[in-house]
């Protein structure tokens, strides 16, 4: 199913109204509006390919209709989204769930969406059916050499499709770690893991880059051998300039100032890329901003504000990918949501009156510092994303169109009811 | 000091015109107008009379300048915050810091700067230079009778104090607890609590309420008697229908779901008050709404709901307090930021579409249900509470006003930069 | 397979020297010593029946061989524990996981295993093949009538199949909640249950029991209806003397004093019985012990102190279950660990000098307190618990005699090496 | 006050015959019986100055008596303990809490007592009376540079007094950070804080290690600006390689896997040292082994097993130290249970079969390897304990001793109940 560009602007007619109204109202009070809007209009999220289904628990799954059964239908999925929110122009791919058959094919109807190929990701947390060694006790960390081989020979095949699709990043998630003490050695471990991610490393093309996951527990619940942010960064340090770390939102213990992590990996130029969601008790793959969104967008704040101390461009070069979990909603409707609360929160830090804030800090005005960052995020945002969506192709409100199309029901009658789709 | 009705007069009209436009702009969308502005004129929070000085932490404290000495001088701070917000008319006293020396005086200087007397609170949790038992092991649950006694004993002051200056409500906060395990027997810990407070109960008159607050931990480290909401409603529920459950935001263990226990007690008809403050890690006394202000809507989201479910008066039927320190702030400014805070989140909770809500959770829409929460909490309430207190007498924006009447500098200068405010 | 007692005798007879030198040791400083003995003899732990496969986690599953594929093999799989230690003399049954064919031959093959049933199990957390309203949106809270109509009526089936086995308990573990704010009426989804329960309740025989379970978080990750033992005490005593409170250990908050709410729901007659497994981050389902066997010794210092004041028999007058998952381990090598972890705790309560704790807390005396609980924890009781398990006809090393008869290898030369018990 | 010897011998004699069996039981069963003994012997866990006295919160402080009032008392009361249990050889000193006025005749006294002068302590996480500038706002990360000049001169004079003392090492915590989202720029915060840290680093004598300790929170409650191992090990990679991290247990997010930290820092010898404590909340300072004994024997299983990797001394080449607060024990009663929780675990990790373990290890038996850990830590090594301490000139049960010669009792007579040692 594809949206009709006469529909979305049919929509955006009827509400042109209601939006300029509101956005003047928004538009009035910023000085550097245009640069604003021309960020926004760039700022663009990746899809990942396995969040398109309904999610699941160790306890079940309560699966939707019409989801995508083939890469094809995938593609047309982030499709569909980007031609609505024209904010989720890439699609990030995972191996073995989503191995193109043909490339030329799958870029073609890609570019015809308006997709980009982001990071792919390799599964070395998952057996496959035909795999000789299995990863119960994991994968680049394991003891017997063979099994790390046959990891890292996944991943090197996961960055030849990556280069045939023209992606420039491999994501590696490891799970790997121990659910009980004694299991493991900790520094054998962590070595057997950077001996194993160097071969990778070396496979890499000169211009990829590779994002180093880490995550806090699950599912090993004694230690993860790549478990926090630090033990990431020092792993990309041994690797290389290539190596880089990436952050999930849902990968740390309790209370962990993630923005402060952001910071200090900004600094040491070692901040790879992200993966969006929200929580409220551990990796709940919540919808993005759905939970915490200050915290969302205090991570906005440092990630703005540490990108523009180095220079770089907050569109391409960092990777910025949604990683949730849909177990009671559309998938579709969700990622709407989630791509709109990242858009508000980067929005909203672009909007601190940054020179005040340095000027506030430096005089150790704590009640200022605040007023600056909360007035920024209490100022109704909504209408300038809505204008930089118009003004890129996409709906004034993607989510309300969405349901007026009945894009879901017309997707279940395509593919029917019962269809689940790979992923978790 | 006071703040002259003119000077407020003359900042409001300065700004005048910036609010009007902005007034206008939030107050259009909302379609029961005069019912939220007057709920927001109506809906006070008291201040507690220990946070007027600045807070520290066991390892040590960084007092600022100004801080009142006498309960005179804490009046006087606490009129100066409401003549700025109108929003902020009661003082909640401390027994033994804050004991009046005479009552008609206190009375009458309260009157003056339009203040009530909340809750009045007991303590227990230190020992007094002429106290005869000491409070180490414990107060309410001490296996001695005779600790019990005494620490029974200050809480019927306490009450005496109360009904001299008109208070109705007793907060009893009991650090009582353990640091060890094998400690204490936490079944008799228990019951020597629920007989202390029973002969505390005895003695309150007819139309006073217990608040039983109850806290994860902190300054006993292994177990709190009074520890969690279950506990607290389980001694309430036992001592009648005076005794209520006291919530402090800053009370739980890590991830709590505060707005789930607030419908819980507001359904039970047990729910008596709040102490307001935010934090990330643990007690940590933070300015409310500085760090999960979303979370804080949904609280209010849930005590809307529920007051308005069982017919109570939002502004009457609850005891509304902030318990917050100020180590790094300017206390008087702190507690400006806080009570915003508090307006903000109320208003927000105000705007929500309960029909709709309602509507949208029959049908287990939950993605609708979050669009309505959200939308009520990313519309940019600031201009609706500005103009309830601008009706109610109060300033456009307070904390500007008071920086710019340079309240804290005079406040030096009458008092000296060296006083240090009883309390934590 | 069944294990012939002469091969049991045969390994005892090897160790005995040994044993009885390590038991004459440990049995001199025990005053009370045949007491003792008789307890641990008498004490019995409950498998449930979907505990004897390889678990999983929504990342995958990694599954060993020989997994039990029936209920029939699942008694044959407890009733070899069960000769093994003699600790694990009952089997707690899953409904629809296990439901029996033909009630006399499982009771038979149960007898004749020396198994008793214990609590049956409801599952209204998963949607099964043939059901007709999904539990997508919960089953005893829904806001539709119907579907809390199935699920009640599930139940009471359940029930029926317990009553035909002779188990005298019903546990009902909802996971009913909610994943985003806004999604549920905390306060219906509650009265809701209330209502589900009590028609439940009504169905149960006189002389059965409830227990209520309670979880913090998932499968759903904003709130959870029955979300901690307040909530749970809260709904048994409005359901009933026959509903009582079950404590998972795994299932609270990070940092919960789990042996405090223990001592309060024995104080109010309202603890029921308890599920054991370890965890270090969330519900982590792992051998019971493994982590914090201090905790579980100070819980089982509650359970003895909290039922000796109350007159209780120890093995019968609560339910004790197993409910972990193994995702790394053999299945029966787990649950025999899990086994002796809980034996070791409970006979270290027994050790606990009561009369000395007694004393040292009514004097506040607090290095005394501490020192007693440790001296019980620091003694080696294993020679006690073989010493006992031998009396009972078990095994003096349970877990050694196992893999010295190669019981897993023989398994999977009964049943395969590609079986998948149910479960999770 | 001071112990005689022939009163420790007297104690002794007294308990030999039980002390004998009991010591012969637990040798049978160890191999390497003589090495684990002088291992034993050898180890030194250093006293804090700032220990010696009751803890307190910021809620209060419940003093005890007889504290010693003087550096002279302290160094007094450290070798109490050390004539006691021959296992704390060394204090730590506090600066300025514990400024010697005469260099000689404080390391003769100390020598006199057996005693070595451990790490230096600098402080400026408080403002003393005289000092210029405040540390309100940061000391090493502050905004002003006097500031930042002002916190690396006093860690200078710490080290002169350090080499004064024959101390050869500095420990550096710093309480800086931030309460407020905004207050602070982290990546300033951090390049302040290392330049700092270049100028004392610059200023230590060859032969001395810098202890770089971390803290996740308190008394900052947003962030620290060494708030995790991370944040430390790239601080201390970044000074050079005179720069360690130490590891407090208390400083911790929950659930963190501190053994897994212990080992990683090993592997990268940047690990420096410890500070032993307890907690089960935040950072509680309970005694050492209280709440998680196991805990703490899984990190001695790594400090012993990583150490010897690097043909490391145990007792030497870390820096071993008790961090702890006593607020309702008498403090040398807590430092010898913390003490003795200490020597309990070291043993307990000397006993793990290496050999076994690796081998288990290698082909993923995690059962075993539990087991293996277990059967260490179940065992008693209390007699083992003993024998080593008296071997070395101690008493047999140093706590027992202790109060059989009410030494409490003879310092209160010596310098009376109400003295207040400084500390926090």
């Amino acid at each position: 199913m594809q949206i009709e560009k006469y529909k979305i602007d049919e929509f955006n007619h009827h509400l042109s109204k209601e939006h300029s109204s509101r956005y003047e109202f928004a538009a009035a009070s910023v000085s550097n509006l245009d640069d604003v809007l021309q960020k926004l209009v760039d700022f663009q999220i990746a899809i990942p390919s396995w969040a398109l289904g309904t999610g699941g628990t160790r306890f079940g799954r309560f699966s939707g209709g019409g989801e995508p059964g083939t890469l094809e239908e995938k593609i047309e999925d982030v499709g569909l989204l980007h031609s609505l929110n024209r904010s989720s122009g890439a699609i990030s791919l995972h191996i073995p769930w989503d191995i193109p058959q043909n490339y030329q094919a799958i870029k073609s109807l890609a570019a015809q969406h308006g997709l980009k190929f982001d990071a792919v990701n390799s599964n070395t947390f998952q057996d496959q059916p035909d795999q000789q060694y299995s990863y119960k006790f994991g994968s680049m960390q394991h003891v017997d050499k063979a099994v790390r081989r046959q990891a890292v020979e996944h991943n090197i095949e996961v960055i030849r499709h990556g280069i045939e699709l023209g992606s420039e990043s491999l994501t590696v998630w490891l799970s790997d770690g121990s659910c009980f003490p004694g299991q493991l050695n900790f520094r054998k471990a962590f070595q057997n893991t950077l001996e194993s991610l160097e071969e990778v490393y070396a496979a890499m093309p000169d211009n990829w880059k590779m994002y180093v996951e880490y995550k806090a527990f699950e599912p090993n619940f004694y230690s993860t051998t790549i478990g926090d942010w630090g033990q990431s960064l020092l792993m990309a340090n041994k690797l290389g300039p290539k190596a880089y770390t990436l952050v999930d939102l849902g990968h740390h213990l309790p209370n962990a100032n993630i923005e402060q992590i952001v910071a200090l990996l900004l600094m040491e130029g070692k901040l790879g890329g992200f993966h969006f969601n929200d929580s409220k008790y551990s990796d709940d793959d919540l919808t993005t901003g759905s939970i915490k969104p200050y915290q969302l967008f205090l991570i906005f704040n440092e990630l703005v504000a540490g990108m523009d101390a180095r220079g770089m461009n907050h569109a391409k070069d960092l990777g910025w990918m949604i990683d949730a979990a849909h177990n009671v909603k559309d998938p579709l409707e969700d990622l709407l949501q989630s791509v709109e609360a990242i858009m508000l929160a980067y929005a909203q830090a672009l909007l601190v009156d940054r020179t005040a804030l340095a000027e506030a800090q430096q005089v150790n005005d704590v009640v200022r510092c605040q007023e600056i960052l909360q007035d920024a995020f209490r100022t109704d945002v909504r209408p300038l994303v809505a204008e930089a969506q118009l003004r890129a192709g996409g709906a004034v409100r993607p989510l309300q169109l969405y349901r007026q199309l009945k894009v879901r029901e017309n997707l279940i009658r395509e593919r029917g009811l019962k269809t689940v789709a790979s992923g978790l």
